[in-house]
């Protein structure tokens, strides 16, 4: 178990952006893509190291192109180009934007044909999970503009890339997930029944902050009496009473990479049906934990927790999955779900996620987060204790 | 001047949510358009009332379709029903997301053919500062499914709409503008020459959310001896010395609402130069506040601001425009630049970022947010100081 407090330097060395780009470029070889178009925070960050928070702003689109060879090129408004000149980029095109009349599409035409000529292959993120950062209409007009040529899914290769994650990636996530580890470690002696949810919720932001995580995109905190009826709504006014079970998830972020993992806290002493389905989860945890090894599959460690909560009395689950993939993002692919059946390798990083309708009604959902390693999974978060945190 | 502590009321009424509909679908009428598909985060929470930080996850896609008449219908994962049902909707349908097979299109093909028939026209945010949050490869499968029917760019009603603030809207905004001007205003008494920028910025963080800010997406700061180089990058390491400009921009959010507004402060006594750029921005900002009534419009206001830098020594501004539209986003529809031509109308909430570069690779952006009222504006932010505050 990692309780480190170590913490990790900002950034990556130059030789990290070179090897994501050198690698995806070996990929892009194998499926005849002259460039590979990126347009999201996660994607353009991957590969130029460009991270900002501007991207909070949907007004102006950020283009990236992977060339075959060579460094990504960058096709970005000018309010950026200060920043993006101090990534390990050379070639910064850049239109003052934003420009309704044309918004970078003739720049991007541009970048785009010299990698691709009259009839190459461009790659584009289009399956599932992925999303485009760009108006809709101006994708369309830019595939028209670049006829001839054809656009082939993207998603295959960053993910196959992203999946493994490097020392240096761990490292981010595993602080952060210590950090608030901690927090909610803590948490039972910060707050009381009578609080609101929102209270009980701030009261962990706070902490967290404090303890030095850079934010926290994703804080929902859901309680009821005897259980929770969902996990992605609160936090609400609701004044915690005793006999109330409340799930806090989390997403804080270090240095853009993420934690995501909950806890579940008694209000009061908990009922036997309560305790019974802490129990059940967190053993389904383990099972998972066992089951995450090189030679399994996410969907091994899905069917490994859920034979521990039906064993366990489980009513159903309707998350439609039991965990998912970590790093730049909250949730990545993979999914640990049937038919998933993606293969665990070492250094990829993952969220075990089992829950289950305990009681028609009440849900108990736990998570924590690991890495897999040759010969099994490390814990990133500290681990759930197995009996229910109490608040009084 | 406004500067309210009265906490608004979470939520609206279901009326607002009613009196968007109409609005909507009047403007669709006149379109003769059958439906609306609308798939972003502020565009669903604009007509449901659906308020989630699931949205973080970027796994599964959300749908909302907005019939001719009657209230949306929302097209969801399993995971999101509980939720949804607690809004005004009636009609809420889903699937076991994910589902790489078929995630979601199918339900979301047959929901919009019951409403646009074999060859009715479909609204969808096609054009600049939209973005649709789905897998571009679903969309285009979904228009193939959809043969017959016209899809055209629904921007145009969206913004339409969501330019004119309700009250309610407003009295959010001005919320969250109160809490980060008192943070501003506090903040040279809780840092010191010789912090970092990030430890600058945390302070201003964790006070912006001990006055009650639900959490702050946007929270850049960037410094330099004399003036900083760029306002989205940072806060880096940066130690802040004696002679330092630092510029710290804020998006704090309050249920769903965000301000955006700046300060600048100088660390020791500023220079000559540094002062007279400080008092030209503020000088600017009075000039579009003057110019920013009904009769005029968002090129007028800009014109109006650029002409006080302009008199005051520009070298030039690289931020493409000089304010925008402000509310559930960070940055909305409209830009004040010239060519925008939006005609100013009461209830719509802009920010004003008079920005220039006043010595070479030295910026001054200062940045204040109001509401355009029958008569002129009004200040949603405390107005910045002329002089610049100093940090010892």
């Amino acid at each position: 178990m990692s309780q480190s407090g170590h913490i990790p330097v900002r950034g990556f060395d130059t030789a990290e952006y070179q090897r994501r780009t050198e690698a995806v470029q070996q990929l892009m070889a194998e499926e005849d893509m002259q460039a590979m178009l990126l347009t999201t925070e996660p994607e353009v960050r991957y590969f130029s190291g460009f991270h900002s928070q501007f991207w909070e702003s949907p007004t102006r689109p950020w283009f990236l192109v992977v060339p075959a060879t060579g460094k990504p090129i960058a096709v970005i408004p000018g309010i950026g180009v200060a920043g993006m000149a101090a990534t390990w980029l050379d070639d910064i095109r850049s239109w003052p934007a934003p420009n309704p009349g044309d918004d970078g599409i003739s720049l991007l035409t541009g970048t785009l044909r010299e990698q691709a000529g009259d009839n190459g292959r461009i790659g584009v993120p289009l399956g599932l999970e992925s999303q485009l950062r760009m108006p809709a209409g101006d994708f369309l007009e830019l595939w028209q503009r670049l006829a001839g040529i054809e656009m082939v899914d993207a998603c295959p290769l960053l993910r196959r890339l992203r999946y493994v994650k490097s020392e240096a990636e761990i490292d981010k996530i595993r602080y952060v997930c210590h950090l608030v580890s901690r927090s909610f470690e803590a948490l039972p002696g910060r707050v009381a029944i009578g609080m609101s949810e929102r209270e009980v919720c701030r009261a962990l932001q706070m902490d967290i902050l404090e303890r030095g995580a850079d934010n926290t995109p994703f804080l929902v905190g859901a309680s009821g009496p005897g259980g929770y009826d969902n996990i992605i709504m609160g936090p609400g006014d609701r004044l915690l009473h005793d006999g109330d079970v409340m799930i806090i998830d989390t997403g804080a972020t270090y240095d853009g990479y993420f934690c995501d993992f909950d806890r579940n806290y008694a209000f009061g002493e908990p009922d036997e049906a309560v305790r019974r389905a802490h129990e059940v989860a967190w053993h389904a945890t383990e099972a998972g934990f066992a089951t995450a090894r090189p030679g399994n599959t996410t969907s091994d460690v899905c069917a490994a927790m859920w034979a521990v909560l039906e064993e366990g009395g489980a009513l159903g689950n309707d998350i439609g999955r039991m965990g998912h993939g970590l790093g730049m993002q909250l949730t990545e692919w993979p999914s640990n779900r049937p038919g998933d059946d993606t293969p665990l390798e070492p250094g990829v990083v993952l969220t075990l996620e089992p829950g289950m309708e305990f009681a028609p009604g009440k849900q108990m959902v736990h998570e924590e987060n690991i890495v897999i390693r040759e010969h099994g999974a490390e814990w990133l978060s500290h681990r759930a204790p197995l009996e229910m945190p109490v608040i009084e």
